[in-house]
């Protein structure tokens, strides 16, 4: 077995090219030389200022350096991926912000042996340099129910540390709790994966770097896993549960760890919130996105922290950082989000509508193309076979049966565009597919040139000549490309100044013409030419 | 073979509740009851002007519904997964934004024949409706270098039009261009995977469904795979070239199609940069992320734009879309990113020390240790090897020899704080891993706390209260968990008030203790012993 290959030029060199394509992309943010730091490029503004500082492996992208900004970290140190960072680059990160006129540094760490050692290191070795530095540790992983004595692990909740901390930052275990459920697993650079998950397997309770979680189980509906999880997590037995009831009011993190499709990223993040609704909980912000992967993990980790004001009123603070999202100030809990849409009917084979001295004589034709159509179908499934899917006759025997039942029940309306409209609904609904758009386009567009005071051949000339037009425009043919436009385009629509009368003559002979230049005529353009001298040989009949 | 498992209810479900999740995640975005609509929850907003509309299948998330917002769309259409919308959805959402006040609606369309026709259709129906409507095709693809009839693909281009769009849109070939790769081929929901392509291949030029691309090879290095995308999308020779020379200024778009990790993206990142920048052209702007997506497909597209001062100042503009980044406006090429480190010595090891009285006891103390661990090398090797991986006594070793060569180039100083200090550089460098981030915690948290004017038996013993305090702070543990610490704790620190040689005789006890305590005592905490015993034994042959 190989490692999987990825998109890096080495696995030695990853982590330096992805913090250099993090701090190029990002107009805010520098690196600091010769370590792994991600400082903002205004430090001069941490004048007098607590600065905050975190990190830890990479791997994790976009976190830390993702999240350096006015309003959130004022660097970040990144160790090799899924390593710590080297207590020298700490120092010399802590260095540069204190020289920057920090009046103290807040390192935030995430609860890993290395990291707290490392980071821990680097703060006394700061301190005998006179620089006030504190850390807080980030533990809010509730997968065990008893964790061991080294503690809960720092996941995905650092995010919400990181932009909501403050002097008085407490990070306390009732504040805020993380549970993750991953699909596959994941491989760091150049190496085999961590675990081994079979497909169709997930397992409940992750680190971020594949530790081991708490259960295996058959993947199952998003609904089920994100019960599940929240169940976990508010479970009051656990040592390590979020005290959670009906009234208290949370910010939700929703974390792609990696590889999830933002489409399933979108359902579990509904899952989420319509989970913690129906315990009564009070969703007050969503974040939905990738703030602390897991590389290549498909799976998604939810964080839970409990809202009081002061918290929305950090966490909704303007930020530069680039990682950031976009997120609204509003209630989650609570907003209307259903628009009803407009009145206005957009079915016209509903709408009621008057007869006048053409509905006779349309009406005949229509029956005549209906008739036809069927008459065809076998024809026109046979033609298809050859190069398509052999439905061709039956889409439009759909269409003319869908037009005879309507013409049972309805009057014909004695304006012609409004019939085309009829139409045009018609085939769109009971006809479908591109042949069926395309008819129904053909109607639509034509429709608005012809009402029942201007129905002349002039009239009838640029109806024609809009439809085809909009079939050529949307459809994206030209004459000579499909045949079911050209039988229009070349025989029908040329000239806008036909009669109507030649228009359907000339259409006549478009079967013809159709027919004489393929050796097998396209099933839509042989569908097309019968139409037309259905309409022609009804309106002669007529005379 | 069986379909992939993914994180939803089910197939049929997936897109509605995906476009729920995001839709009540986001304050600004509703939907339009009865139909895949997102629209603006503020519509008022609309009155007077163009509405921006777009849309196409889902299974490319964030697009379109992530773009709705202020200064970017009015509303998106969605279909279902790689299915276009239908009309009458596309004619609700046109009516919606009409009757909102819109003076008309402009439809942002990737070209693809459904979408084009359904858009088409639904856009001849509101002009009978009376709304004024146009529609702009992207088609930015440059895989092929002679498009079909149909045309290039719309892709992540896109999103440039629904940010810089205005009424002088002009969507013309010169403007932008797309060329995707990606290393997996992805799988509607319920379906297997939509073509096949071996671990270790990579397919160039596919389209956002998974449609064929233009080569196939083995997975090269980020920055080969750039500079082939870069060469194909800037080849003159290409009907769908962006032509591109030194000096030029332009937008890239970064885009995750799914499923490759931050990582990899952040290097593919710098990579274009760096690529488009040793070709002589200016980068303006840099958007990294997952934009327009192609399920879980792990591959990566990059489009680059033309930019003018316009289209910046329109790229910049601010937007409350959730899918669009947190951008700084600064231009990416000729920004300074590399900031110095401060020029404070971060080494102690290598400062200049002054000797004092206190040097040679120091001195003789030091290399007692130095010697007893080398002596005892084989011993801890052969004690870790019960639990650990077997180097304990190298570890040590490497420190002792470390400290024994620093001893023959240095004078002691006779400040004891700077020796601990020197000591702490030493074993953090040279025994690394976490036995020498915690001696060098012990040993740095401890050194301001002995100096040449203040080294009694007080001074030493809060010297060494605060270097277990240190210890069991970062390294998270507790006399009783780790015999490394509980050596210190129990019988060194824990009266601050023992003198020098009480302490020393009390560490002399400890290895008895954990030797009686436990049937194997831990290597670290013989280590720790014997030192003790070593400066015990130093300090008594000097008397």
């Amino acid at each position: 077995m190989e490692p999987k290959k990825k998109l890096i030029n080495s696995a030695d060199s990853c982590v330096d090219e992805a913090l250099c394509g993090l701090v190029r992309a990002s107009g805010g943010l520098s690196l600091l030389k010769g370590h792994r730091v991600v400082l903002r490029s205004d430090p001069d503004n941490l004048r007098g200022k607590v600065a905050l500082l975190s990190g830890g492996g990479s791997g994790h992208e976009p976190a830390h350096g993702g999240y350096v900004g006015a309003g959130m970290l004022s660097a970040a140190v990144a160790g090799g991926v899924f390593a710590s960072p080297p207590p020298a680059s700490v120092l010399a990160a802590i260095l540069s912000l204190h020289s920057a006129g920090a009046s103290g540094v807040l390192l935030i760490v995430k609860n890993y042996t290395g990291d707290r050692l490392n980071f821990g290191l680097a703060a006394e070795q700061a301190r005998n340099h006179g620089v006030a530095v504190d850390m807080v540790i980030v533990a809010e992983d509730c997968a065990f129910d008893q964790p061991s004595k080294a503690g809960r692990r720092g996941l995905c909740g650092t995010i919400f540390i990181h932009k909501v901390n403050n002097s008085n930052s407490d990070v306390g275990l009732d504040y805020r709790c993380t549970l993750g459920v991953s699909l596959s697993p994941c491989s760091v650079p150049g190496c085999l994966p961590s675990f081994e998950l079979p497909p169709g397997d997930m397992e409940l309770g992750l680190g971020i770097h594949g530790e081991a979680g708490i259960k295996r189980s058959k993947v199952a509906s998003a609904d089920e896993v994100v019960k599940t999880m929240m169940d976990h997590m508010t479970n009051p037995d656990s040592q390590s549960h979020l005290p959670l009831k009906s009234g208290d009011s949370v910010v939700v993190c929703v974390n792609n760890l990696g590889a999830l499709s933002c489409l399933e990223l979108a359902v579990v993040t509904r899952a989420a919130i319509v989970c913690l609704e129906s315990r009564g909980v009070v969703v007050a912000r969503v974040m939905s996105g990738s703030f602390m992967t897991s590389l290549e993990m498909a799976g998604v980790s939810l964080t839970l922290m409990r809202a009081d004001q002061e918290t929305l009123r950090l966490f909704d603070a303007k930020t530069s950082a680039p990682a950031w999202p976009n997120l609204s100030s509003q209630c989650v809990s609570g907003r209307g989000y259903i628009t009803d849409p407009q009145a206005v009917s957009t079915r016209p084979q509903d709408d009621a509508h008057s007869e006048g001295p053409l509905s006779p004589v349309m009406r005949k034709a229509l029956e005549k193309v209906c008739s036809t159509l069927l008459e065809k179908q076998e024809e026109l499934n046979s033609l298809d076979r050859a190069g398509g899917d052999g439905d061709c006759g039956n889409t439009h025997a759909q269409a003319a049966r869908a037009v005879q039942e309507w013409l049972q029940d309805h009057v014909v309306p004695g304006c012609p565009g409004r019939l085309l409209s009829v139409l045009a609904g018609l085939v769109q609904e009971k006809m479908g597919g591109s042949s069926g758009a395309l008819y129904s386009l053909f109607l639509t567009a034509a429709a608005g040139h012809v009402t029942e005071g201007r129905s002349n051949a002039a009239a009838w000339a640029s109806a024609v000549h809009a439809g085809t037009q909009a079939m050529r425009r949307y459809g994206g043919a030209d004459p000579g490309d499909r045949t079911m436009v050209r039988v229009v385009v070349v025989d029908a629509a040329a000239s806008g100044a036909e009669s109507t009368r030649n228009l359907t003559a000339r259409a006549g002979r478009a079967s013809y013409v159709a027919a004489e230049r393929v050796t097998l005529p396209d099933p839509g353009a042989v569908a097309v030419a019968a139409i037309l001298r259905a309409v022609l040989e009804s309106l002669e009949g007529k005379k």
